[in-house]
């Protein structure tokens, strides 16, 4: 344990935030006893994310033995975050007392990364130090927050060569999506250069992760989207995917349309290229389209059900094609695997660096000390309603 | 290649029919030039079987080089039988002129056990000799005939320590349902002593098979059977597969009542000995309720759909509880792995000659040279019709 003073003295060190001070308002958020000021969308019961979310202020003590103060620097609003919230998501948050409420609360938000800007010895003699960036172990922690109380066994730490050149936004939005799709190309089936994978949902997240990191692999790939009444922009969006590797781009109605058989064996060489793994986050009939094109013994791999329609899998297809049929969530393999996760994170942020991996569009939220409750769960109730292409990513001000 | 007086003589050693004459008609399947008389179950189109199936006789030609003469002893009625002559199974037969018909014309059945009654040099050569035990390698070579035509590809060879106390019927029922049973319980997940499976279709010779097979291997089963309208007969089902070592038989109603999470809860110590392998020959929705109990991670095989339901697979249980979702066909299993068929039938043989393993209970179909092709094509019929709880299965007299 640390002296009362010498936890004082760790929260004395200049900050980076004194260094510009853009508004008089900035520095509110460190008390004068070296207590920090902290905000967090909070809930205390489930429910619909503009009825149960408030903005929550509280302080935290100055840290001590392997305590850490995280302040956030991005946390993008992901669509579990709102099943989460709805109570209908299997990883459920932390409801506590310790953010000083009388009634157990949770922080919402799954995903994020943070710079350490205090920290206990412990911490210290684990490797950590003040300024690394951190970003989620599993889910669960609550990352709509500006700041937080956090121990080295809640984080992964970003090495300092890994976080060189990346911004807050690329390494908030790498442990969900990125991830999913590195460990779907990689866990089911071994797969070869020139080797295929067809893909639904190709313009979310995972799917735009896949396509490059496919591509890269020298993996080649069909991707489905929705069909859309307005042409031009289906055409717009099919572009956008080739462009960032996408070898083949159809619409779910192309996908179902006779003559796809013909066609998928075109593309891969009279199946001598075979189509391996099937990723899918839509479910329904599209989905089943779909299996319908993997070479025997390939897996397919549901990881969401964006359609909200089961899975309806023909006998034959299980039987006689020797299809597997496979899920994946990214939480239970972070949870299974930390060191396979944090070496998956390093080789993304790798090739972002590089720039082989480009982002997902986004829509920065800025969330600064000043930012309402209203205006931020306002942003949470877009995402919720899908009106956006790109992702909600709330993007914190040095406060 | 022989000359044809090496031929001849292959073909003069004395058989066992001879030694037991009990017919005067019993030899008129050997021609007074060595060729072999043979009548065989065969269809020209596919059909349902009462329909396209005739009795047809033919001989066949003193065996050479590769070639060796077989006796069927005996070949059961396989439900995929039925499928392959109605065209709906994926494995097809294999129509020929070469039984002298002027269009070609395929052997109908799949697996049983011939005795080789004569054989080449060059079958010699490769292990095989007078009196030899053999199954089919794989499906389509035709088994409902008296006698065939094969090469060493064509077959396994039962060691003469493997026959050793075998009967006609087990040798010939060995290939399917306990190959089937074997692999699904070795091949898709470890199951250690204690662990417990789940699976339908309990009475079927697969499930038979698998409820001793895992009783032998320390694994528990969870059997599940069809709701009867005869109480008293459910019951004695029920009796009859605890006394195989079911360790527990419910009805399918039974699974899909309330409750039984609990009732799975107890029979496993809280769970603390996970269901971990399910076997599913029914589809529909009893089949997704079994998949419910299973522990996370598990594994779920197909291998049937006897209530012809698809399969709809919640997508929960693919991502959150990452079950496996994957079929099981015993002809690819056997292509595939032709050394493994070999161990996996001497491994059940074994078993069955120590009084381990006990036969599924059959339905003797006598097939005498004079047995007429109505009677016997009248008994595919009945398989047809299912109306039997045994199989089907031809026994060939010493023709």
């Amino acid at each position: 344990m640390l002296s009362q003073s010498a936890r004082r003295t760790a929260r004395t060190l200049p900050l980076r935030a004194f260094q510009t001070p853009t508004s008089p308002l900035q520095r509110r958020n460190i008390s004068a006893y070296g207590y920090e000021q902290a905000k967090a969308l909070t809930f205390t019961n489930y429910g619909e994310p503009p009825d149960v979310l408030s903005l929550h202020t509280h302080s935290i003590s100055p840290p001590y033995g392997n305590l850490m103060t995280l302040r956030f620097l991005a946390s993008p609003i992901n669509p579990a975050d709102i099943n989460q919230i709805q109570g209908v998501y299997p990883s459920k948050p932390t409801f506590t007392t310790s953010l000083s409420t009388k009634d157990p609360i949770a922080v919402a938000g799954n995903e994020g990364v943070a710079e350490v800007i205090a920290l206990g010895e412990k911490a210290k003699a684990e490797g950590f130090k003040k300024g690394d960036w951190v970003i989620m172990k599993g889910p669960g922690f609550g990352t709509w927050r500006t700041h937080a109380s956090a121990q080295p066994s809640d984080v992964v730490r970003l090495e300092d060569e890994v976080r060189e050149g990346i911004t807050p936004v690329q390494a908030g939005t790498v442990s969900i999506n990125p991830c999913t799709a590195y460990r779907m190309l990689q866990d089911f089936t071994p797969l070869c250069e020139g080797d295929w994978f067809i893909q639904n949902g190709a313009n979310s997240g995972v799917g735009r992760a896949a396509i490059q990191l496919a591509k890269k692999w020298g993996v080649r790939s069909i991707n489905v989207i929705r069909a859309r009444d307005d042409k031009a922009k289906e055409e717009e969006m099919k572009q956008e995917l080739r462009e960032i590797g996408a070898d083949i781009v159809i619409t779910d109605a192309e996908l179902q349309a006779q003559g796809i058989r013909d066609m998928a064996k075109q593309w891969t060489n009279g199946g001598r290229e075979p189509i391996r793994l099937g990723l899918n986050c839509v479910n329904g009939k599209p989905a089943i389209a779909m299996a319908k094109l993997l070479a025997a013994e390939s897996h397919f791999v549901t990881y969401g059900a964006m359609s909200k329609q089961p899975l309806t899998v023909p006998a034959s297809l299980l039987i006689f094609k020797d299809i597997h049929f496979d899920g994946f969530w990214v939480s239970r393999w972070a949870d299974r695997h930390p060191e396979e996760k944090k070496r998956t994170v390093e080789d993304v942020l790798g090739m972002t660096r590089r720039g082989e991996f480009r982002d997902m569009p986004v829509d920065e939220i800025k969330w600064e000390w000043e930012s309402k409750g209203e205006g931020l769960i306002g942003k949470v109730k877009n995402t919720l309603e899908g009106y956006r292409d790109g992702k909600g990513i709330f993007v914190f001000g040095k406060t």
